[in-house]
């Protein structure tokens, strides 16, 4: 678990693209007063080192359609069923997130669904998995936060 | 709710930047046999129009040293405190999604911390917000599935 | 608790009423072959006594943009405050059914709202009211039965 | 989901008749100044569209000996048994309401019996149906609101 | 449900009864001033009607080495087996109380026992009855109630 | 916590006792081949080391009009509380057990009523108790059991 | 259960072994102004008695690298199963204490792992033993007391 | 938090001791053909490093009269109070382990009792703590398992 180090020029160019991933390294570069190729060998590294992992879109779900968020919990007949049914799981494209937890689920996800009746689609197909014996749901009424730029930016302050 | 119309251009451009968000304008113009031009307009338009809301990097935060993530719900003495309450838990840069739930818990928060003892204080955090009456705390053994574009590309693949 | 004497021809009455509210006393005379002023002096007998307490119009609330329905236990601080909380809660129309029970909560209640969000201002409502101390709630994905005639019928053919 | 759109008039005319589904229409036509045949037409219409599915009659279960009141809560041991199961609580006639649920329970009902002997009664044939694994009961003390005539005059104010 | 008509003297010989069975009927009498015979007839025609069923001796369990008291609730694997596993458990004399109940268990049990150790074993002999799923067991630390004689004094001096 | 010691004739007095408080010494006498004045002797010698602390008339509750049964836990604000909120209970007569409890709930009782409204009632009575936080309430739908003879004759034989 | 007696001179033996295993008996001799025979017969005879059943050292289990701690609930099929699961729980060597408990759990066992993921593979292990049903688990964050000397010491003063 | 490094020689010392605390530093010597010196000197630097942080005594505590085990989740009114907690907490000698812990409860504690009414009296001791809102009690029947020499081995057969 040997951390890969990270110095003073990799966060401020983590910084500045965690604000916004399209920014071009010229912009980085000049801002920083390095040459983009350092930029561009910078960021390789951080993607070789497996840090940088890749970008994703930030869209707006709700004006695509998508306004209901539920938590799924998801309880096994036998846990030696996990990997099979987290399988099964990812084939359902609504599911965003799952989680192995030990406490009272044994698998724990989140869906996005159009409404209520497709909500309802969405938990049948978790359910109907062959291993899962129940699911239990909370829903979202609100997603008041949903930020990883302030943990990133923290990271990096502190390193 | 009068939800933005996008036709087949906008979808194959979103389904690209999906992929990747740092692929450059010409590349998708080349792709899809359209201008350059026509992207950054296009791309423009879905941003104005707030479907695209931005970019996030996706790091690796075992890499980075916080391989410790949990699910903390929250009982507020009163749900008039909502509010108020959220604008603390915003301060905490540990805590990345945050829901306002109407089930057995007020809030629903997950956080992410570097171990054990560090997420024993981001909890103690929540806890001492005023307010706040009582935290329970579901800790992930392995975050199994964490994937947007799956949803992303069949948002796009439906409509 | 003496309970009022129906006849044969009451509950004749009652099942046709039962199926239509709105049918008219003079084709029930004919089809029970008695006169129109029987059946009205009958069914004014019923309504003195207090087994006929009205009649409500069933509507379909999806079309009228109600498609979402949820239970909400309500917890009070103490139960003195029963009373109190009942009128408060009888002030907000979104609250058509409430009971006084005793296991868990103390107060369980159905609301009707329009989406996620106008449920989430209802059920905060309901927080805000003096007295109560939390409230818990459970959604419904389908009303798959809301029936009270076949109950009527089956008390009339029993009697 | 495309709405029905009522006017004034039909607000007015519906107002009449959740007060009172047995007013006759020349009454609700004196005290709209329109005619009885526009008042004919337009419960036709709302008929035809679905809005108004019917009306029922408020009997007092107290005085026709059903004073017990229930919510069942039903585990099912998986859900694809929903509609099944739904379609034998559907024969019981003392189920007056049942919803499907994705939290704790499968499916919510509500019953309605004689008493603490009947309510047993009614619960084991729950508990009998085939695909039923579990039920849990709560029962009501007191029905201290049981009105949808607030919600409707709420929603045609509203609209 | 017709209910056995108690005059005033049945009352005050069933309070002289409540608070010492074995009191002779001499004394009854005397206190009563009525004769002997009329106790007898008396105290036959409430036996005969089955309000009397008659006694049972207070002894001192903990004396007599039964000091551990424990509520179990038992979960069953189908209500059709109710009547099955209630026959099996009135063969453990250890449990002194049964009830069905239908909220969170299907039978709830009061039992007696010697320790912890035999308590172990008296749970264990309900988990092994067929039918039986699971059990749950609350201890209690100190009986501090146990007194029938205040009810029925008072549902006397009711009546 | 040293027992007191009952021999062989003791047991067999006791065990004609169980099955009838009522049963004349010259009958246990006869049965038993000894005097009534040992018989006497004995069962004095018993309730002055208060083994047998009285006897308890056996009414049916139900004929009485006394059907609701339910066991009521009750959460307290405060254990320092216990004593005096157990000695308010005691006042209350359809309270018939109390225990101690340390799980979930600190204090467990037994209470019979007329009927569901006037359970409602004597629920209410305990929690306006001062320093009673909530009660929880589980219904009984059929008392199958209740019989301390089978313990006793268990005792006495394997003593 | 009759307990063997320990004097004086055994509980200051003890009281200086609880806070020192190692303690050479001649220093116990010196301070107790006995002989160091005395001190072994003494020792001697309460190992004889299994009052003593060995000693076992204290490791910081931190930094040999085990630092997570976690409490597992195990639900059994069948308490039937008790021994045969417990035998098994007995080759896992991070399981350190195992209850048998007849509350919410069968079994309630402690154990100690090197991490997150560490901890999730000995639950599988627990998961995976044949009759086990399901699990529950809670972390701890700190083990703040872990102490039996307090105890002792106040054991050997109270006698 | 990097360790200390432990070598072949220190693991056989350790094995040693894990199963005998009192075993001579002589023997330990001759078995591992090293000095008795070298014994010493690598089991004062474990000490020194923290690593052999004492030893304790295993007695039998059923013999000395402590038979009865419970678990205890401690709910703290607001989590600020966890440190002055756990220092009333370490005065009560019969809680032997305490931790912290961040689901259903904030403290979890181990209590050894003589019996029942002794466990009632620590359980008050907990309740009575200023800031300590519930206690939760969970009794074990019977400890199985109480040995951390198989972790210990298992540690140093791995290292």
């Amino acid at each position: 678990m040997a951390k890969f180090k990270l110095d003073e020029i990799d966060h401020q160019i983590l910084d500045m693209l965690i604000d916004n991933t399209r920014v071009p390294f010229t912009d980085i570069a000049k801002k920083l007063l390095i040459s983009a190729g350092t930029v561009h060998v910078r960021v390789k590294k951080m993607e070789d080192a497996g840090i940088i992992k890749g970008s994703s879109l930030t869209l707006d779900y709700k004006k695509l359609g998508y306004s209901f968020i539920a938590y799924v919990g998801v309880f096994l007949q036998n846990t030696s069923q996990t990997t099979f049914v987290l399988e099964r799981i990812n084939e359902i494209p609504f599911v965003t997130v799952a989680h192995i937890t030990t406490g009272k689920f044994n698998v724990f996800c989140k869906i996005r669904a159009k409404n209520t009746e497709h909500a309802k689609d969405v938990i049948f197909m978790l359910d109907d998995i062959e291993g899962v014996y129940r699911t239990e749901t909370m829903i979202s009424m609100e997603e008041s936060i949903n930020d990883k730029k302030r943990l990133m930016h923290s990271i990096f302050n502190e390193l």
